[in-house]
């Protein structure tokens, strides 16, 4: 490969999604590579909130409620149309990813009763493995934890092998948020059908970077985030998927009197909505669902399918500068070196890691750290230039070689 | 008394609280007596929000993320002390009302194994009556619904009629949605004590506008919405409060990752930190928690007694003038007369409400209907002064004195 800065800028001037950056506006003096964690702010953002400040609540108060329900629905569709690729009426915009988990992971082992298993990858997201394991146990279930390569995710001899008709669901992560690993929801999802069982996706780590195959794959439930690729900012609500055909059968255990029919009247006896709004709780946050609106609607621009080519492009750009700087420097790739089984971002290993990642930081780049010893690295693909991957990689390459990181603690501050 | 505007004029000359009347923004051209379900806008929260997404989300991006989990702990403990009148680290604010009612009545009902009954008001706002159906049906529990007088709310003998060494939890709203009656927590607290069950406190009604005797009474668990008189916005996130002694007997359903102990060492298996914040559950919003920190800020500087005072002075002017001008015109007062039983909303009752509502709304008026027939009407103490409640119910008594409201329809739009 040419890992001169020259072919960098030339990727970057080749780079069709080159005007979309100006979607978003980029106040920090840092080389970012955190965009699966928290993304940028679009640019149309304050002037949306200050709309809704301003004059929506200040103004207008509670007049303005029927035009935010309407905002709710139209938002919700439009992520389901631009991100997810899926057909109106199917998503909802609400709570956090872990309390929308909870609600479909609960409707969906209620709705195969009389088997005794969940089954989710062993290497999930804390907060799946979490609440996956409260409803298995407040259910009576036992769950199964699949085991997989830590760096390749889980293939679909790997669910096979613990996939029986005793299995009520199956919760997987369309990228893992560790490795980056991307899973084919289509193969693993048609196992976990042939054997009878309901898929849950968590999506937190695709959507908005890499199609989703719902759609195509049958896929019955999603989860998922907005404040990473989706640009909605700091604890956003999430959003979930429920598909058309399964909705009247399935309910929420939280009782909510936004997913109650005819809500206003006010009824005093619990009667869901037949359709996706039968999953929804509490009143929605409006400022949350227009952050969203205006996060979902730089991705719209730029369309998933561009989106996707450009992460390919980083990621694989970033991978080749590490074989060729850091592999020599004791790193290790801990991600699938297969773009097409890989989601947006790359983790490197190295038994430095953690001290090599505040050296980064101070060296003016923001990377993730992942336990025990992995830098996550995340160039969000609407945001993120070819020559800024090249000047991070250059400075961690040049940070290690010189042994400067070895000046940092060893010892990682616990946030709590 | 005197129904003269010179009069209501001296009440606001003679007011305390005048002053705090600039801690909000009166943009708006109406006379405003929905502070109960949507509070006005804070001066300061477009200028705490503007730092938020401008400064610590566009340009310190997830640099940030240890300043925000500081901020919603002082802010959860800031509601605590100026609104709740409770030490700090017993309450938290998270997710919806709803999702907080839900965690709280499941982490209650499990903790009194081998009772079989939940008790709530029959007149509880919809979405306690439709969680507390959901978890009871869950848990296997029968739900007794106490029957009181509609306008009256639940007085001791009522809720006595009912207890016995069955119950497992009481769930009753401080202040009646549709009433307006401020139940006696110290004493319906008590009654439940001495059955041994547990009690869930729906503050939403009461929550910045009166006090709320969680620590006098020993109550267990409060949830609420913030709002309302806390003025933090629509869909701004709920509260919840859990008595110290308690918090290490009860758990989340909702096993989520904010509610993990070492939260970010991300262990795989749920180990829930000893204090309140095992009762999140997802990545806190924090736009949200910004604006109800704003919120907040009004209460706490116009003071709690000060505030309960002048919504006393407020409503009691306000049922004054409907006694003299309204009662004739065929409106009853469908709240309790005695102050101290009375939150800071009023409700009246007429034959044509929703007609008079419509006509009242197109005379620059903004009250809220309730069904089957009443306008509720509440009076924010921090934001209205006498005269707006002397000029809004001057309006109405010309509406209906006069006819006019008999030109709108009969039928009502349902929002769906």
């Amino acid at each position: 490969m040419d890992d001169s800065r020259e072919a960098a800028l030339a990727l970057d001037a080749a780079d069709p999604l080159a005007g979309c950056r100006d979607l978003v506006t980029y106040a920090d003096d840092v080389i970012y590579l955190d965009g699966n964690s928290l993304g940028r702010r679009p640019v149309s953002t304050p002037g949306a909130l200050e709309d809704l400040v301003e004059r929506q609540w200040a103004r207008d108060l509670i007049r303005s409620w029927p035009a935010w329900l309407a905002d709710a629905t139209a938002t919700a569709d439009l992520l389901g149309e631009a991100v997810l690729g899926v057909a109106p009426g199917q998503v909802a915009i609400s709570d956090s990813t872990t309390v929308n988990l909870y609600k479909l992971a609960v409707a969906a082992v209620r709705a195969r009763p009389g088997r005794s298993r969940v089954v989710i990858e062993a290497d999930a997201f804390p907060t799946d493995l979490y609440v996956i394991d409260g409803v298995a146990r407040d259910h009576g279930l036992e769950v199964t934890r699949v085991e997989a390569d830590i760096d390749d995710g889980v293939r679909a001899t790997d669910l096979a092998a613990v996939l029986d008709d005793d299995v009520a669901l199956v919760c997987l992560s369309h990228v893992g948020y560790r490795s980056g690993a991307l899973l084919d929801m289509v193969e693993l999802t048609r196992l976990a059908h042939d054997a009878g069982a309901l898929v849950l996706w968590d999506l937190c780590h695709s959507a908005g970077s890499a199609p989703t195959p719902l759609a195509e794959s049958g896929a019955d439930l999603a989860v998922g985030c907005t404040y990473k690729y989706l640009n909605a900012g700091p604890g956003a609500p999430a959003f979930l998927y429920v598909r058309a055909d399964l909705q009247a059968e399935l309910r929420s255990p939280i009782q909510g009197w936004f997913g109650q029919r005819d809500q206003f009247e006010m009824a005093p006896e619990y009667d869901p909505v037949p359709g996706i709004e039968r999953f929804l709780a509490g009143t929605p946050n409006v400022p949350g669902i227009v952050a969203v609106r205006e996060g979902v609607r730089t991705i719209a621009a730029a369309g998933l399918p561009a989106l996707r080519d450009k992460g390919v492009a980083l990621t694989s750009y970033l991978v080749d500068l590490a074989d060729v700087w850091l592999q020599p420097l004791g790193f290790r790739l801990a991600s699938p070196r297969d773009p097409a089984r890989r989601g947006s971002h790359v983790t490197l290993e190295h038994p430095q890691a953690w001290q090599a990642c505040q050296a980064w930081i101070a060296a003016g780049v923001v990377p993730d750290f992942r336990t025990p010893d992995r830098l996550r690295i995340g160039p969000a693909p609407l945001t993120t230039s070819f020559e800024e991957v090249w000047i991070a990689l250059d400075r961690l390459r040049d940070i290690v070689a010189t042994g400067r990181h070895l000046e940092f603690p060893t010892e990682r501050a616990r946030v709590t």
